[in-house]
């Protein structure tokens, strides 16, 4: 089944979102479908109010800009309310063990927890011993979000999945495993081309290749020539996270796959360009690049929004 | 007078709640008898946004997830608006001095004054210079609002106060100063268990006892075995508050008071355990005890959202 | 024309409000007057939500009680959503470039941009790339909504521009900036009394001399018993900003100009004493002036919230 002929439900199995992992193509599906309404009904300005009374806690161990303002506008044009607490505010895992203060968070009407922090076991912790649905703001593992909103960008470019191909030129880290999960369970091949040494985790590939939607094809490669022939979205990142430490070596492995004009060239001539931002212009992608025809960096920007209103909607409503 | 037989009146003729040194046993029961109406129509999903339209500033000098949480849910399902100020938006008794910042706030229409802070004096000061309710979110000093929670659970627990007894293993702190008075004052028999040198506040201690209600015993001790015999609530707190310096000398001196299974077997047989949170396990209580039957801390996490919600409403609400 | 004969078109042709200098006198007297209409609603108690639905970010790189306070009021009480975020939350112009992140924010429905920061070219930046309305809540070059609330609290107490006088003692810097545009542009005499080396931009002199309304002097002097003379408001900021180390040649300079009350008796019989707060008592004003009579200062930092009310509803309002 291709998404552009797919029926939604209403529902999905799981109850939070902590990694693609988790979730089969018919459940992105339903996630896409889902933001792709919430964004026709907020274009045409009708009312989405469907978690009125709701509060959703929004918890950062890192800042953020993008992730802050898309789920604090999203969760309160669906009439919820945000609780921002930042990691000065409480002390997740610190000041006293997340199995407790997940337990306090459920008595006090929280309803749904977003959390962007560093170990993706802090988020299976507050799964685990809650109630509540726990959302995946970023983790140093996964970014299933972001990858959401990717394809609702892909999406809304090509008005199909089948017989695209996304390519992403960086280190093996969280959007490169999300991507490969993201793009094979809707049909994409996806092609992550990282330098030796800076390949994704074997499992995340494996289970990308396992649950590959209509043989989409995942390639893990260091070939630059080949990675992009053909590519109808180039993304990359910036190749040092927040937190991690800038290492030369590294540096000089990622600037060959610099997404510059001449890189854009040899993709597919209808390419698009994705990044999740911020970006450092003139390290991992060329200004021209940034600002160029090509470009839909502000479209995905404000796809987190749309794809994470479906995200809260799925998880926070009542059944 | 008992509390399960009190009449609420709908009136205090206090202004703020800085201490329970200040209340009287029947503005207790009042605000005892606000909290449970309101968690009454909180759990029927009845209305009850008494606050519409009023807003509550909220200053922490000191992070915290139970207090943050639950004024900020308080006063929202009140119908109000939580402004949140952290000490690093607002230097309070800083920048300027504390009747100017007060000042300023009530011109700008903040209604009320939640604060978390070291000394005691910041918040007379707010008090005698502003015309607005100031509510003491914990100092060094009490903390009038959890003891107010851990009433509620006890009488939700046995229905009654009187011929209970409350047992408090710790430092006499701003824990062991506010329960004092709390448990004295509703008629509750309350036993501070400090090592020597640490006992609470000589005149918070003449105080309780004077203000005891029906006949309530306020005992200080050190003699763990007279403190827990015949125990209905066994309490406990860190041993070190934040921002104290860690004192071995004081760890050892209070490791023997250590709240675990034995302790729990020498309390009465329907002992229940409290803890106002977060909980250092292995150190002042066992994962056994948090963990077990007789414990009650997420239920008394709870309680503070509607002990906090009938403080706020008596103290903000028009007259 | 007088002020007091204005008649409000309901329009201005300004999309930001990032300095005095782009404003007219009809488009100041058009704020005015837009602010007491809705600090007259505001205290008859009626509804004036004109801005439901709307948010505004609020970013601060330095902290503040008056800005953070009265801008989060204000929105809310025109029914808008105020979204705070603080430098921890987003590093402007750091983690990534102003332009990219003004796109991203007008893409995620933020409605209106409110700053509060060091660089003056920071706000332009943000106006130049972005379709969103900036307001400057304070730079190092002006602070253009503190003097639109300085003005309505000289016009509610003489209910005139005319023939009054304001003297500014202090350093040629944001404040001394903004009265000088502010005064003239409403037709007032307006004074700054700067020690040699501290006086105000050669150019924003310039721009008050050239749009004086009505004839009103702009007089720059380091003469303190000209500057006095007559002055109806008599105005005086902290020696040293937030961020500014203290430099004593710089504070020997300044203190012959301290607000006392022999200074005050100096001035017109009719004098107010105005500050934007926070002071530092016995540095640039004693406690005797800022507590006495002739002290407007509870009332002025009120009108922050009136005035900037006036900015947001005309800036943001739909046309």
């Amino acid at each position: 089944m291709k998404f552009e002929d797919y029926k939604p439900t209403g529902k999905i199995s799981n109850k939070h979102m902590l990694t693609l992992m988790d979730y089969s193509t018919e459940e992105i599906f339903e996630l896409l479908a889902c933001a792709v309404e919430l964004k026709r009904k907020q274009y045409a300005r009708e009312k989405h109010d469907y978690l009125a009374g709701k509060t959703l806690a929004m918890i950062f161990e890192k800042s953020s800009t993008r992730t802050r303002i898309s789920f604090e506008q999203g969760i309160r044009q669906l009439g919820g309310y945000p609780m921002f607490l930042s990691s000065r505010d409480i002390q997740l895992g610190r000041g006293e063990p997340i199995r407790d203060t997940v337990r306090v968070m459920e008595r006090m009407n929280i309803d749904g927890i977003m959390i962007r922090t560093y170990k993706q076991t802090d988020l299976e912790e507050l799964a685990r011993y809650g109630h509540i649905p726990v959302i995946n703001g970023l983790t140093d593992d996964f970014h299933p979000c972001q990858v959401l909103a990717d394809l609702l960008t892909v999406y809304e470019e090509f008005g199909t999945f089948e017989g695209k191909k996304l390519v992403f030129f960086g280190e093996g880290f969280n959007m490169a495993n999300s991507l490969m999960l993201g793009c094979a369970k809707v049909g994409m091949d996806v092609c992550i081309c990282a330098p030796e040494g800076f390949a994704p985790r074997a499992d995340v590939v494996e289970e990308a290749r396992k649950s590959a939607h209509n043989g989409a094809k995942v390639v893990v490669t260091s070939d630059i020539e080949e990675a992009i022939a053909g590519a109808n979205a180039v993304y990359t990142d910036v190749f040092f996270s927040m937190g991690q430490d800038k290492d030369p070596a590294k540096e000089a492995a990622l600037m060959p796959m610099q997404v510059n004009a001449a890189m854009m060239k040899k993709a597919a001539t209808d390419a698009i360009f994705l990044h999740c931002l911020p970006a450092h212009r003139g390290e991992e992608v060329t200004d021209e690049v940034m600002e160029g025809a090509q470009s839909r960096i502000f479209p995905e920007a404000e796809n987190r929004l749309h794809a994470q209103k479906a995200v809260m909607y799925m998880l926070m409503k009542d059944n």
